[in-house]
C-alpha cells in the first residue's frame, strides 16, 4: 500500500468509512419493517393481513435501498478516479455521509404517512442535500485536477455531473408534484433508480483510465 | 494497489460493502433475542423459564445466521474467480445485499411465528431471492469470461452454479412442506447449512487459480 | 501487502475495526430521531408539528456526527504517520473507540434533555475522555519514535498535539458554561467543529512525508 | 492484492467481514444503556439518580467492550501469521464470529439480572464458547503448518493457545462461583481483561515474523 501512495493524504480510509456508513444505513432500512405483535397461535390469515398491511412501508423500503445504491455508485464512480484526498474533501465527504446516515429517518417518516406532502417534502430535501454535496465533491476534486490525473477525460468530468443534475431535477420535481399528491412523489422516488441501474456512456470511461 | 488494478472498475469495494451489510444483517439478527422485562429481584427459574421459553428464537437465529454465512461464503468464493466489474455486476451485487438485508426481518417473523405456513413461506422466498440473485450474478460474470480469467476452468464455473441450485431445491422443497407442517420446513432450513459447510470438489480450485 | 508490511504488528486492521466503529457510532446516531405515532390519516400540521418539535434533537445529531467526525479525521491523520503498532497502541485505541461508541448515548441524554447541565456535563465528559484518549495515543506513538518514521517532523507531532488541547479546552469550557446555562454549553459543544474544519498548517504534512 | 496472494483462498475477506462484526457488535452494546423516559422539564437531581442507577449496566458495558476488545486482538494476532484459507477455517471463524456477535444478549441479560446465577453462567458459557472456538481456529491453522508459514516458531504456537486457555480457566472459575455469589463472577468477568492488557512474551513475536 505504501509503495503507491500518492503524494498527499490516502483514501482508502474515506472508502473504508463511507462503505461502512452506506451499508449500515442501508441495512438498517429494514428495521422500519416490523410486524405487529399477533399472538402466538393467531391464525394465518391474521398473519397475512398484517404482512399485506405492510405493502407501503415494504415498496420505500425498497426505493431507499436502492436510492442509497445509487448514491453509492455515484461515490464509487468518483473515487475510482480520485487518487488523493485534503481536508476539504475529507468534510465535504462527511457532510455527504450524514445525509446518506439521514436516509433511515425520512423513509421512516415517508414509510409512516406516505400520503402526506410534508413527508416527500422531507424525503426529497434528504435525497437534494445527497445528490448536491455529491456534486459538490465531484467539482472539487476535478477542478483544475486538484486531486485527480491531470490526463482525465473532460467528457468525463461533465458527464459525471450530469448525471448527478438529472436526479437532482427528479427530486424538485418530485417536491413539486408531492403539493399535488403525494402518491404522485413516491412514484417519481422509485422511478429514479431505474434510469441509474442502465449503462451509460460514462461507464466506457473505467475501461480506459485507472 | 493501483499497480495491479485490472482494466475496468476494481473489485475492493463491492466487497467492502457486502462485508458491511452482511456482518451487519449477521449481527442485527441477535436483536430479535429480547428477555421480557423480569423484576430486578426475579427468582432464578423466572430467569431459565424466560431463556428456555426463548428456544425457538434461538434455534431460528442460528440458522439464518449460518444462512448468511452461507451466502457469504459463495459470494467469497465467486469474487476469488472475478477480478473486475462493471454497473450490471454493482446492481446485481446491490440487489442480492437487497435480499441479505431482508434476512432480519424473514427471521423475526419466523421466529415469531415458526408454526406458520405462512412465515415459512416468506422465509423461503426471502432465500430464494438470494439464491437466484448470487447464480444470476455468477453466471453474468463468467458467461464468455466477461470479468473473470480467460483461463478460468469450466468445471468450477459449473460447480459453483450446480452447488446454488443445491440449496434452491432444498428451499422450493421446504416452501412446500410448508403446507403440510411448517415445522418440517424450518427443520430442513436448519439443515442447509450444514451441506455447505462440508468441503467439496470446489474447494480444489482455490488451490489453484488466483 | 506482505510486500511493504513493516516490521511489527501491521495497522490496517485497527483502521479497518476503528472505520467500522465510526460508521457504526455515526449511523446509529439517528436513530435518537423518533416521530411520534402519528394515526395514518394524520393532518399535514400535526405532522409538520411533530418535525418541528424535534429541531433541538436535530441541532445535538447534527453536532455529534460532527464530532465524531473531527475524531475520525484526526486518527485518520495520526495513522496517515503510524506505521505499525504493538499491544498499548491496540489497547489505546480499544479505549479510543469505547468513548466513541458511547456517543449515541451521551447524545441521547443531551438530546431529551438540552436544559440539563448533568446532560452537558455528561456529554463534555464524553469528548475529555475521547480527546485524551487520542492525544494519549499520539504521545506513544511518536516517544521516541516508537511507532513513526524517525524523519518525521518535529513540528507536526507538536501541531497534531496542539490541535486536540484547542479542542479539549473548549470542552471543559463548556463543562464549566454549564453550571451557568446547560444553552450555552451545546452552543460551545456544536462550534468546535467548525474549528477542526478549516484547513490548518498541520495539512502542509500530508504532502511531504508519508 | 494479487500480486501477493498466496495459494488458496486470502484472508482479506475473512478479517474485513471479522473487523465488521466485532465493530458492530462492540457499538450496539451501547444500545443497552438506555435512560429511562423523565419528563422534559425534570429536576438535575431526577436525571442524575438515573444516570446512578445505570451503574451496574455501565460496568458490564465496560466489561463487555473489553472482553470483545481482547478476543479482537487475539483474532488479529492470529491473522498476523495465518496467511492464506479454506473452507474449515471459513466456518470456524464463523461460528467464532456468531458467537461475538452473541455478546449484546448476553450482556444485556447480566446487565438486567447481575445477581441471577443463571444470567452470570449464561455469560460465562458465551466466553467459553468464544474462547474455545478462536483456540480451535489456531490448532486447525497451525496443525502441520496447514495455513501458516513453515518457518513458524513452535513456542509462539504454543503461546498463543496458552494465553487463550488462561482466559478459558477463569471463565470456569466464573461459572463455579456463580453458584456461591452471582456478583464474584462479575468481578472476575470484569478482571480478565486487565490479564490480556499487558505486554506478553508473544508480543516479540510480532517483531520477527510477517
Amino acid at each position: 500500500m505504501e509503495a503507491s501512495k500518492p503524494i498527499g493524504l490516502g483514501k482508502s480510509r474515506i472508502e473504508a468509512l463511507s462503505d461502512g456508513v452506506f451499508s449500515i444505513a442501508m441495512t438498517l432500512l429494514v428495521l422500519e419493517l416490523k410486524l405487529p405483535d399477533l399472538p402466538a397461535g393467531a391464525p394465518e390469515h391474521a398473519l397475512r393481513q398484517a404482512l399485506i398491511a405492510l405493502a407501503p412501508k415494504f415498496l420505500v423500503w425498497v426505493t431507499s435501498f436502492l436510492m442509497a445504491g445509487v448514491f453509492w455508485v455515484g461515490h464509487h464512480n468518483q473515487f475510482h478516479f480520485i487518487h488523493r484526498s485534503d481536508r476539504p474533501l475529507l468534510w465535504l465527504n462527511l457532510f455527504f455521509l450524514m445525509t446518506i446516515s439521514f436516509l433511515p429517518f425520512s423513509t421512516a417518516v415517508i414509510g409512516a404517512h406516505p400520503q402526506s406532502t410534508t413527508g416527500v417534502i422531507l424525503y426529497g430535501l434528504n435525497l437534494i442535500a445527497s445528490g448536491s454535496l455529491l456534486l459538490a465533491h465531484w467539482k472539487y476534486a476535478t477542478r483544475g485536477h486538484r486531486l485527480v490525473d491531470h490526463q482525465i477525460d473532460p467528457a468525463l468530468v461533465r458527464r459525471a455531473s450530469g448525471r448527478i443534475l438529472v436526479g437532482l431535477a427528479a427530486y424538485v420535481a418530485a417536491i413539486g408534484f408531492g403539493f399535488v399528491d403525494a402518491r404522485i412523489s413516491v412514484g417519481i422516488y422509485s422511478l429514479v433508480p431505474l434510469f441509474y441501474l442502465l449503462p451509460g456512456r460514462i461507464d466506457l470511461h473505467w475501461l480506459r483510465s485507472n
